[in-house]
This record gives structure tokens, C-alpha cells and sequence, in this order.
């Protein structure tokens, strides 16, 4: 009895951060799709105050009080309670072994770090840059050591995004998808087949925004509970009770808003699915980054890239850019679609060679933290990666190591689950096959119900209950592994390019 | 030494409560734009954790340590210290003396009060929203007891939106104002001239809301710090670093957008003139409700249904929608612009009319509140009153108790302050002729800055440092009074309507 009141205030603690935290989360969103120009000061303030009443509720000496009575007398929980009770202390602990002084330093580094990455991106001057690179990995390892893993530092940044993932799991993963990879490119960069997606020009951006509401309302998201709206940087945040998507339109890039909405949508789905009962705690959230991930890439990919997909929805886009899309064919269409080649930019590439620019920030990130890469030689090293990856080399920082905000805030670890993402999309896909081989067919007829219904049930209804290799394994049957997707993307893009 | 530092503390208390009050804004504003339909519950889940944290900062014991410090040396204190100790003292009492009991009681019936009263609206039933009133009556009576106002709870109720006015000091006013808009108003519905805003019709919302944007912009308002939403009922919330106001549109009703948003910018433009370093404190904190509507009545009235500012915009305006306006003359678009027309719902009213809804509620509840009428007989008291006043009889109670929210949620004497609003703003609509006598020729020629500037050095820049008939005494040179609101009535409308 002592313990179910134990744990039902550790419900109503739980509540109360998740609350808050949502409320930060709905000024995030604001600050991207509403804040007038002259209002960040205010914002700022506006996020301080919110940080710092969190961090009061999930520092709370009651808080702390709480879980040690519950685990001490844990065989009176069940499962899930224990679940809940376990990632309540990870977060408790991340929360509380960060000395003050640690956190200050931290947040201020954020700031400093993001103009610092800022300035020298628009310079493409890497010099400037590196100290605070320097003094970001520091912290990042002394964080490491606040919460034990200092003989670890890179395997504890990477558990921060996906908890059971390491290093040494994902070079395995990674060497071997690499070995398939490159030269898949290779042999699709040197096709005579080249998509034009420059056929597609002046498509009207209201019309762009009813075609895509179709869309994702017809792949399953509840506009009942979310919205879709503009801002620079496509993203998804809220809870799985209020979620906010955003896209950006570009009359000339009719793809990009579409595309870019139905990786949302994925996320946006995932949410949706969480359980509702349960969002303030880790049943009714989201298992971390790479699974994540699998469902905006599925339903970005394997879903809305699939030939059945635009079966439904060619004729709907033809009909609503009739003009736009006169003089172009359905194999142009199809094409432009899936368009592959490589570039600099990893914001900008295609769903094959992405793959690529991940596996060089992870072997760049492995050498930083092991030491034996040194930040000054970061540049030489990126470029000499993205040559033997991605055939191409930077012509100056800004389109090398400079192209990406993550590590000004001290994001290292982060990057991996891009990619993780992508293998356990692809994991997922054929495994949805092979329990319901019409799948495609559904897609062609314009029914999605299917899948989302068995992501429901075998993805989104377990919340955080498992680490990413365990619900690889509980959900396709297989471990986590590049096999899966090396296969898809063969099967989707040999006959394309090189048939 | 020790009281600077207290007076610092207590500036750091008052800006985190400030910042909490804006966030728990934004949220309300959100809701009211943004919010998808099946979303309420999460929204209010965050309103209570929000509503929780800032009530846990607005009593502190730590604030009322501080207050008590500073207190004791107020003679160390300047001028301006010492209005903000004596508003925080009235903050924090009102926050603290209100028995933790009482404030959950009078939060559930907030609740029930709002889903009986629609309910009841919706019948047209007045005998099952009775009891609802009743109570709501009684948790006035006790909250003013608490607050030391056992003795005049009305004046309570009115020295919460308006501090400084009285029951009494609002009889005399109004029973001036009767005496002369009762025959005015017969005078105008007598008249022959009928304006007709049915001609104008097909405004394309898009058009209108360019057209709003330009006016309100010229007005003054900063679009750099604020913005204009779409929502049911139009409002201004936000604090001066970041105003959100709202309009609606319809195509047949252009002027209804367009003056409700010159309304709003009049509250923007004050809380936007409001001194930005002290938005925290009282002293860059809006006067009250009464100083807060005489900025929107003026702008929206005095300045917004003007023959000069019409001069300017008009050509605007046809250029604009030119179609829509052709068959109209320009006489008959500032008939339109100025109709008044006695209508038992006062959100529809006139300006002329406007103050007599507000007469028969304040009439109303002073007698509540005396005892004088009970809550049964209202509905016959609300009837007679408006057939004494608007020459009109409900013919239900939809069309007379039952139309407005307010009393619902306890929200008595609140209602005076519109009219208080009217009066004050023509106070200085005088005012500033008498300074700027070429105000008029001014908005003919598009410019409005003379008279925000002065608004903004002689009322915004106050902030809360006199209450309402201080205000009006020393900008205006005058004690508050009807007189100028009758003035400007009749030197608008005899000459439309009488002439």
C-alpha cells in the first residue's frame, strides 16, 4: 500500500514535468512559426524561466526520495512500473550528478558556441571555430565522468540519444553498410540516367499545401490533434496530444515541401501512437532518436517514394498542378522522385548517399573522442572522408565541417541515429511484407491503414520499454542490421539507374 | 545597502512571475488560434501546471519577507521604488489572504459557472444558470471579505479592474451619461437617414486582411513586435515585447474586421508604448481595464470613424476592393462606417449605444449586490431595464441575461470599465485637439504619429503609477466625467443623423 502511493506521486511528478515540459516545447515551435522579428529577447527570458522551473521539478529532492522507496521494495511493482521507475531514475540522475557550476558553463558554451559556428560558416573560416569545438568535446567528456561513463565518454553520448546503442555496435553496422554502399553509388553516380527534377517549376504554394494535407491526412496523421505549418527548417515537436509540424514551401521544389512533410508525418504518427494514458511517463514515449527516425524515413521512403504510393497520388497531383505538370511524364515524375547524386551537403542528399555522410561524422566523432584525431586536423580529415565516400571534396569548410549546427551545441553521438534509423526502416518494411504481402497493392488503392495500424501495435504501443537492438529484434524477428536496408536500396535503385 | 539589495530581489521575484504570466499568455493566445480541436484537454493540463508554478512564485514567503524589508525603510526608497512595493504588496495580498480552500472552490465553479451558462444560453433557460449566479455571488461576497472589502463588496469587485473608482463614483458618472445619451439615442432612431452596410458585400478575405495590415501599421502598431491571428472573438494579449492580437473575417462584414482590429491595435499600441524595461513591475504595467479601453475606444472611434482618417484611407480602401465599392458612395460608406442602431446584444452595439448596455449592467449590479434584487428577478429587472434604456424588449433571455460570459466566472464590475474607457477617451481625444489642433488635418494627410507620441509620453509612459481618475486629471487637466464622451456623441452624430 506504502508503495502504490509511492508510486502514484511519482505519476503526478512525472505529470508535472512532462507538463512543463510541453509548454516549452509549444515556445520552441512558436519561436520557429510565430515570434516577430523583435521578440527573441523576450522568448530567451520566456525559455530561462521555463528551464529553470524544470529543472526544479525534475531535481527535486522528493523526486529523489521517491525512487529510492520504490526501488528499494521494487518486487511490488510490475513490469511496466518498474520501466517507468527505471527511466525516471536515468532521467533523475542526468538531471542531478551535473554540478550547478557544470551546467552554467554548459549552457553558456551553447550560446557561445552557436555564434561562434555561425561566424565562422558564413566566413567558411574553420579556425575561428575550433576552439569552441575544443572546449565543447572537453565538456562533453567531463559530462561523460558526472555520470560515470568517463572511460567511455563517446559510448555515453551516444546511449543520450539511443540508450543500449555504443560504439563499437555501430562501427559493426556501419563497416558493413559502408562496403555496399559505396559502391552502389558508384555505379549510380556513373548511369546514364539522370532524374531532372528542374522539370518541376512554379507550383503554387496554396495548392502545394492542400496536395500535402491530402497526403499526410491520408497516410493516418490526426489533424484533430496537430497542425502543420511553415518555418525555416522543417521539424515536428509537441506531444502525441498536441503535435506540431512544420514544412517550407519553394514554388520551384514542389518535392521538397512534400517530401519533407511526410518525413514529419512519420514523426508526427510515431507521436500519435504513443500511448495517451501514459505520455508523462516512459510507457507513452518514444523508445529514442533511431527509432524515431524509422518511422519518418519509412513513411519518407519506403512508403512515399514506392511506385504503388504515386500509383494513388499521381493522378491527384496532376490534377491539382495540371499546368506544372503537362509536359512531364510519369517516368520523369518517378525519377525526380528518387533522384540520386551525390553532394557536399547532407541536409540537401538524397536517401542513399545520406547514409554516407553519417558513417563520415561517426568516424570522425570515434577519432575526436578517442584522441587520435586532433580538432585543428578536423577539416584535412573531413575532406579527405567525404572524397572517399562521397567522391567529392569541400571547396571550402562551409561545405565541409562546417555545414552543421550539432556539434556548436556540443551534440556529439547524434548523428549515428540517422542512419540507424534508416536500417531499422528498412527492417521494418519487409517485415510488414512479409505479414501482408498486399501491402503495396493497399498503397496503389490509396489504404494505408495496414501499416500504420501494425506500427501502432508493434512499434508505437511499447513506448520506451525497450532499447533500440531489443525492439529491432522483438518487432522484424532479426538483429539490427544494415542488410535490410542495403536490400531495399538495391531493389529500388538498380533498376532505376542501372537497368 | 540592504535595502537596494532587497529592492533587486524583489525586481528578480517580479520577473520570473512576469515571464510565467507571459508564457501562461501565450498559451491562452495559442488556444484561441492555434489550438487543434481534440488538443483542450492537454491545454488544460498545461494551464494548471502553469496556473500552479506562478501562484507558487506570486506568495513565496520569500516575497513577503522582501516586501515586509522594504517596507520598514520605505523612506530609502525613490518615488518609483515605492509604487512598485505598494503594487507588488497589492498583488501579493490578493495572491495570499484568499484561503488555499476558497481559491479551489472558486476555480471549480469557474468551471461549472462557464458549462451552466452555455448551457443555459443555448435553452434560453435563465432558471438553471440561477443557482450557478447565485453562488458566483456569494464567492464574491466571501473573496471581498478575505481582501478586507467585507463592508463594499461591489467596490471590491470594481477596484479590481479599475483601482481608485467606486460603486458611488460610478453612479454619478453614469447617471450624468443617462440623462443625456437616453434622448440622443431617440433623436438618432427617429431619424430618417438609415445607414445600409448591406452594401457592402464579397470582400475577399485575403484583400481585407492586406488592407487591416496597412491600417494598423500606419496607426503605429510595431509588427516587429507583435502580430494579428485569426480567432472567434477578437482580443489583444501579450506583453509589449511581443502583442498577439486577433481578428475575424467575413466577406459581407468588412468593417467588423477592420474595426475590431483598429480596436485591438489601440490596446497594442498602449501595451507596446508601455515602458519595456519595467514590463515586470507597475511601473510598465497598463493603468487598469478603464485606462486600457480608453486606448482602444479612442483609436478605433475618435480616430477610426473620423471623416479625415476616412480622407486618407478611403481611396485605400476602394483601391482595394474595388468592385465591392463601386455602387457605394462616400457618403454612404461613412454613414455605414458610423451607423447606430439600438440592438438588445451588446458585443453588436454601436458606440453610441454601447454605454447604455453597460449602464443596465453596472444598474444591475449594484442591486445584486445591495441584496436589493435577487437573483431570480433578474431576468424581469434586465427587461424592463432594457426597454427604459434601448427602447427594445428580449424576447428571450438568450437575447438579454443570458448573452454575456462574464458574470459566469464571477467577473463583476468588470463591465463599467468599458464605459469608463468611452469616457476617458474622449477626454483626450479633446485634449489633444486642444494641444494639436491640426490633428484632424493630420489623419486626412495619413499621419498619426502626432497623437501616439503624445499618448505615448502622457499615458503609456505612467504605466500603473495613478489609478483611473488621477490619470484622467493629469493628462487631461479634468476630473474624469461624461461630459467630453457626450460632446464628441453629439458632434459626430447630430450632424449624420439630426441634421
Amino acid at each position: 500500500m506504502r508503495n502504490r502511493s509511492a508510486y502514484d506521486e511519482l505519476l503526478s511528478h512525472l505529470q508535472r514535468i512532462h507538463h512543463l515540459e510541453t509548454v516549452a516545447g509549444l515556445l520552441g515551435w512558436d519561436e520557429q512559426v510565430n515570434l516577430p522579428p523583435n521578440s527573441a529577447d523576450l522568448r530567451a527570458r520566456q525559455h530561462a524561466v521555463m528551464a529553470e522551473t524544470r529543472h526544479a521539478a525534475a531535481t527535486a529532492t522528493s523526486l529523489g526520495e521517491l525512487l529510492a522507496t520504490l526501488e528499494q521494495s521494487a518486487a511490488e511493482l510490475d513490469a511496466d512500473q518498474r520501466i517507468v521507475v527505471r527511466e525516471a531514475r536515468r532521467d533523475y540522475d542526468r538531471a542531478t550528478k551535473l554540478p550547478a557550476d557544470f551546467v552554467r558553463e554548459k549552457a553558456a558554451q551553447s550560446s557561445i558556441g552557436y555564434h561562434a559556428w555561425a561566424k565562422a560558416r558564413a566566413a567558411a573560416d574553420f579556425a575561428g571555430y575550433a576552439p569552441v569545438l575544443a572546449k565543447n568535446l572537453e565538456l562533453a567528456k567531463r559530462e561523460a565522468a558526472y555520470l560515470g561513463w568517463g572511460d567511455r565518454p563517446y559510448d555515453y553520448m551516444i546511449d543520450k540519444h539511443d540508450p543500449g546503442m555504443t560504439a563499437a555496435a555501430i562501427t559493426k553496422l556501419f563497416t558493413e553498410l559502408k562496403a555496399e554502399l559505396v559502391p552502389l553509388v558508384r555505379r549510380i553516380t556513373a548511369s546514364p540516367v539522370k532524374p531532372q527534377r528542374e522539370l518541376l517549376r512554379g507550383f503554387p504554394v496554396e495548392a502545394q499545401r492542400d496536395f500535402l494535407r491530402e497526403v499526410t491526412e491520408k497516410l493516418g496523421f490526426d489533424y484533430g490533434r496537430g497542425r502543420i505549418d511553415v518555418s525555416l527548417h522543417p521539424f515536428c515537436s509537441g506531444s502525441g496530444a498536441d503535435i506540431r509540424m512544420t514544412t517550407r514551401f519553394n514554388a520551384d521544389e514542389p518535392l521538397d515541401s512534400l517530401f519533407s512533410s511526410i518525413h514529419e508525418t512519420g514523426h508526427g504518427l510515431y507521436e500519435q501512437g504513443l500511448p495517451g494514458a501514459h505520455h508523462a511517463t516512459a510507457l507513452g514515449q518514444a523508445a529514442g532518436m533511431g527509432a524515431h527516425e524509422s518511422q519518418s524515413r519509412l513513411w519518407e521512403n519506403q512508403v512515399g517514394r514506392s511506385r504503388e504510393f504515386w500509383r494513388h497520388f499521381e493522378p491527384r497531383f496532376r490534377a491539382t498542378f495540371p499546368q506544372q505538370t503537362a509536359a512531364v511524364a510519369s517516368d520523369e515524375l518517378y525519377l525526380a522522385i528518387n533522384a540520386v547524386a551525390p553532394t557536399l551537403i547532407r541536409v540537401d542528399a538524397d536517401e542513399v548517399t545520406y547514409n554516407l555522410h553519417i558513417i563520415l561524422r561517426f568516424e570522425i566523432e570515434q577519432r575526436l573522442f578517442a584522441g587520435t584525431l586532433a580538432v585543428r586536423d578536423l577539416p584535412a580529415a573531413w575532406n579527405t572522408l567525404a572524397q572517399e565516400l562521397l567522391g567529392l571534396t569541400p571547396a571550402n569548410d562551409r561545405e565541409g565541417v562546417l555545414q552543421d549546427v550539432h556539434w556548436s551545441d556540443g551534440a556529439f553521438g547524434y548523428f549515428p541515429s540517422y542512419c540507424l534509423g534508416n536500417m531499422l526502416a528498412a527492417q521494418l518494411w519487409y517485415r510488414a511484407l512479409e505479414l501482408h504481402p498486399k501491402l503495396p497493392e493497399d498503397f496503389a488503392a490509396g489504404n494505408f491503414g495496414w501499416l500504420l495500424d501494425w506500427l501502432h501495435e508493434n512499434v508505437h504501443a511499447l513506448g520506451k520499454r525497450y532499447p533500440l537492438p531489443e525492439l529491432a529484434r522483438r518487432v522484424t524477428g532479426e538483429e539490427l542490421s544494415p542488410r535490410a536496408l542495403v536490400r531495399y536500396l538495391q531493389e529500388r535503385y538498380v533498376p532505376l539507374y542501372c537497368s
